[in-house]
């Protein structure tokens, strides 16, 4: 109901945050972008703007109450996605952000983050083939040979094939360590692959002829654990003699999900029969770094759908607060009931969801324009400085979008009241979708782990004083645009906090207590994402009193902005406070106190 | 999977709880329940527990894949419910807490609390139609003629017919004195009601013949508003000539809710063709006082359905924690993986399920005592004081189990990994059953207004004054039990700090300040609640230490005491701060910012 009318997100915050806050146009002065101009983000992103909401969006339900079909074999998707996959092809989906050598438009990260979420916003199901198949294709971009690039890259960028991912293993969840699937050199180049595959999104559908899966195996007699993993390109379908023959990828099962119904995950058999050719993608032993050079990409991703999903159950929220008559303004009798937005605890619960979704948006374009900088700044030390950044926050990008968005998810359901308990309203399946995202590319903990054991710890600290200085010229500019001074001080205050807590927790973990350092990487990773999160705010309060922006453009922004600083960020001393002093009540837990 | 060895409660908890905590066999000492033992109790309890493992949990899923079907204008109910309604009427969980008079066992609602917990642990639903039952029942039984109870509430606490509660209409879903269903006085001693009411649970099923609906409805002429509304027998049949003849009740529709699928959700029509007839119930006028007097059982059985259903979940999630093996420990590498318990961050999530969960079983068990005590303590002073923290705890008991345990329910699905987020696995379904929790018998933000604009205000402040005073004994039996004395401490601040937050908000009140009182009613159930919370396991610890306890216990209980009083407790000085300060983001926020 009313979701045809729902604008997925909020153009004029978008187009602020790309033009204003992130200054969009200068990066066509970069070589690499200049071809660009405001005019072909533009055109790009109105575009986006418009197939979202007209073709997309209309088949989000169809989708999700229509869920793919596994029959002889086969999985059968949505009817409609076809024709929506064609459209997306057609509209340069697939190839905006490759380079023009591939096909594609070398368009920003930035623009291209900010354009697609509106399809993620609309239909995260129809838009997961585009991104999976980008996905693979980029992979075989950057380390096939030629003539690998040659029998499957080109097919997948022109959308004549789809690609995917196949990385994990029934018995190896998140320890990507003990895959098993193994692989057998042959004398004709490709090797015989055997295995089985789970949670493989897409790796079957009735929307193109072929799938190319990009799975991790074992070459015969590789070392073991994380040091002897390959990367390989599967295809479902393979040529022979000039046309495609089956290449013994089977379908083994359909997993039921509780979202994204639109997009089949599956379990699927490489070689039952003993002839199922892969073809070697990068280095031998390689599969892991190859594959994590593309899993900044991956994870900024995740965050995207996260946040684009809690948009659209925002605006779904919005719209029926604006409608919905409900009882009278606190201290009147009598007289017409009002809309519940009238209501201070629904204005809260709506501005909760508005700091945590353009929070999150603001963040994936942030790190999206360090990602533009690192591949093409102009300088060494632009380019490096840029992607000690993007490394950093990656963590961060994925993973609040994904844990606070599906709380945004609950209150635009909250707000529904009884109707939000029913299928007939949107926002429980909005809330379905969006909890996926805590757990896929990694489970959030994972992630929590990297950012405190790996990326905070990293090169003698860089990326964190290359962080807190970002945050200190914020600061400075809020300072000088006149932003409430209260919450420019309370900023500056968590910065240090944060910084003084990593290097304590350091110090315990280089001391050799690692469940002492470790055991708080979840306090860790909310204590900085919090922090994260206040920067984007102040920034864009900052942004909105400097530059020409409309009063209500400015009011909101200062609103969410207070909001955040007063409500979230005096919780980083007490989360801080956990991890220096050790809490150590679940650390310490036995597992029969349970 | 593992559904049918899930536990549901920790029983040896319930015992802890039971006995050595609230002391049930002491209630045994007064009069109205002094035909019980601890024997009788454990009777009672342990065929609950049986009946609940082998009978109900089976059912459980069957029943959310199978929803009920809508054909012929009749609801058509899963086959499995009426030999489990049958059987839950043979054990006496219809009647148990109801008095001997009417056919009743009498037992305290404490006893009746617990062990009724595992019934909607295992099939919420299916337990939903006793609860419903017993509830209409009760207030016929209450307010009802000898002739009302004798037509209907004996046939009800007899499991011949069901009942139900028919209060909401659609332009009035919180707001019941927009109520319009009218009834219009007859010389036949009985009204003829016409109307429409949405959301109405089980007005139709193939369990028993009739259902008996208590409908809101206001009497010809009667005042606007609350005070022009009556209370209602109306059954879907009546009795005329010896034989139940139809009563003009029709099915309008059934809504598709995502969660508790096994009992309907119905929008009703009376009187469509004018021949709907229903009998007054109490005084006229009077209804919603009438219904009001019932709500403090209603509201906590809602608190007992959240605590029950994210204690199923919990289970399912140690067990799975128990079982999955993955990753190695920290600090090692090679050998073999280990069950995911060994993981720091997975015993986070376990023990913050814990606590929330035992935590709300503790409050329930308390808020239950202090009903029985109300009602039968020895002392017209112990009855009222008893009366008094029973008012001010339902408000919590109602809100916090829904609102945290839909965190809990959140946390047992990720532990869950992907496997988590498909319909295989219960945890999922969990999360959607608790949703409701915090949507009905009035939405959560309700409750807090209710808690800070009208108990907490009350009598002069004399329930908070009573409450503290329980708090302050629990601490010093925490510190002569020998209890970590820096949590001893931390808990006493914080009584003291929610006390003079009260004081602040209550003065800015009574100047005239709605919005800048109740405008904070979120922040400070919250506050309320954790408070409340760390005081059930503050007074828990002190037990298990002071009683002879299994070391499992007490160190279980104090791990989760530390937890929840380290972690959760330091976030009162902050919630009482933005009350304080008046943090005024959402409460002045415009809707065109939005």
């Amino acid at each position: 109901m009313a979701a045809q009318s729902n604008p997925l997100i909020d153009d004029s915050f978008v187009d602020f945050l790309l033009y204003s806050v992130l200054d969009a146009e200068s990066l066509c002065e970069l070589e690499a972008y200049q071809q660009h101009s405001k005019e072909t983000f533009d055109l790009y992103l109105d575009s986006l703007r418009r197939f979202a909401r007209q073709d997309l969006l209309p088949t989000y339900k169809p989708m999700d109450e229509e869920p793919p079909v596994f029959r002889d074999g086969r999985i059968h998707t949505h009817p409609a996605l076809p024709r929506l996959f064609e459209q997306m092809v057609e509209l340069g989906v697939l190839t905006a952000s490759r380079p023009e050598s591939v096909g594609g438009q070398q368009m920003p990260m930035l623009v291209n983050t900010l354009s697609s979420a509106y399809l993620m916003a609309a239909n995260l199901s129809a838009y997961g083939f585009i991104g999976l198949t980008r996905g693979a294709a980029h992979l075989i971009e950057a380390f096939g040979t030629d003539e690998v690039k040659e029998r499957f890259m080109t097919k997948m960028y022109e959308g004549e094939w789809t690609g995917t991912m196949a990385l994990t293993e029934p018995q190896a969840g998140s320890s990507l360590g003990e895959i098993a699937t193994s692989a057998t050199p042959t004398d004709d180049g490709h090797y015989l692959i055997k295995g089985s595959k789970i949670f493989i999104s897409g790796a079957d559908h009735s929307i193109t002829e072929n799938v190319v899966n990009l799975a991790l195996a074992r070459i015969d007699g590789a070392p073991d654990g994380t040091k002897g993993i390959s990367l390989f390109a599967v295809p479902r379908l393979r040529e022979e003699g000039g046309s495609l023959v089956s290449n013994d990828v089977a379908v083994a099962g359909m997993i039921h999900k509780i979202g994204w119904k639109g997009l089949p995950s599956l379990a699927i058999e490489f070689g039952d029969e003993g002839d199922c050719h892969g073809w070697l993608v990068g280095e031998p032993n390689q599969g892991l770094r190859h594959m994590f050079q593309m899993m900044n990409a991956a994870r900024i991703s995740v965050g995207v759908n996260a946040a684009a999903t809690a948009s659209a159950a925002y605006h779904e929220s919005l719209a029926y607060a604006l409608e919905r008559k409900q009882g009278r303004k606190l201290g009147t009798q009598g007289g017409e009931q009002v809309s519940i937005i009238e209501h201070a605890d629904v204005r809260r619960m709506l501005l909760r969801q508005k700091a945590i979704v353009e929070g999150s948006l603001a963040l994936l374009g942030t790190v999206s324009r360090y990602s533009d900088i690192s591949e093409h700044g102009t300088s060494e030390e632009a380019r490096e400085r840029a992607g000690l950044l993007l490394n950093l926050l990656t963590p961060v990008a994925k993973t609040f979008p994904a844990e606070r968005g599906f709380e945004a998810n609950a209150l635009a359901l909250q707000i529904h009241g009884g109707y939000g308990y029913t299928s007939e309203y949107l926002p429980e399946a909005y809330l379905r979708d969006q909890k996926l995202n805590t757990l896929h590319e990694g489970t959030n903990a994972i992630h929590s782990m990297d950012l405190l054991g790996r990326q905070v710890m990293s090169k003698g600290g860089a990326p964190l004083r290359a962080l807190a200085e970002e945050m200190g010229s914020t600061i400075a500019r809020a300072r000088e645009a006149g932003c409430d001074p209260e919450l420019c001080t309370a900023l500056e205050e968590a910065v240090a906090t944060v910084a003084s807590t990593t290097v304590e927790l350091g110090q315990r973990g280089m001391a050799g207590d690692a469940e002492g350092m470790l055991g708080h990487s979840w306090d860790y990773l909310d204590m900085f994402a919090t922090l994260v999160i206040g920067w984007q705010w102040l920034n864009m309060a900052a942004v909105a009193r400097a530059e020409p922006v409309s009063e209500e453009r400015k009011r909101a922004t200062e609103a969410a902005t207070q909001y955040w600083i007063r409500t979230e960020i005096p919780r980083i001393s007490h989360l801080a406070n956990l991890c220096r002093t050790n809490e150590d009540s679940y650390i310490n837990a036995k597992a029969e106190w349970f």
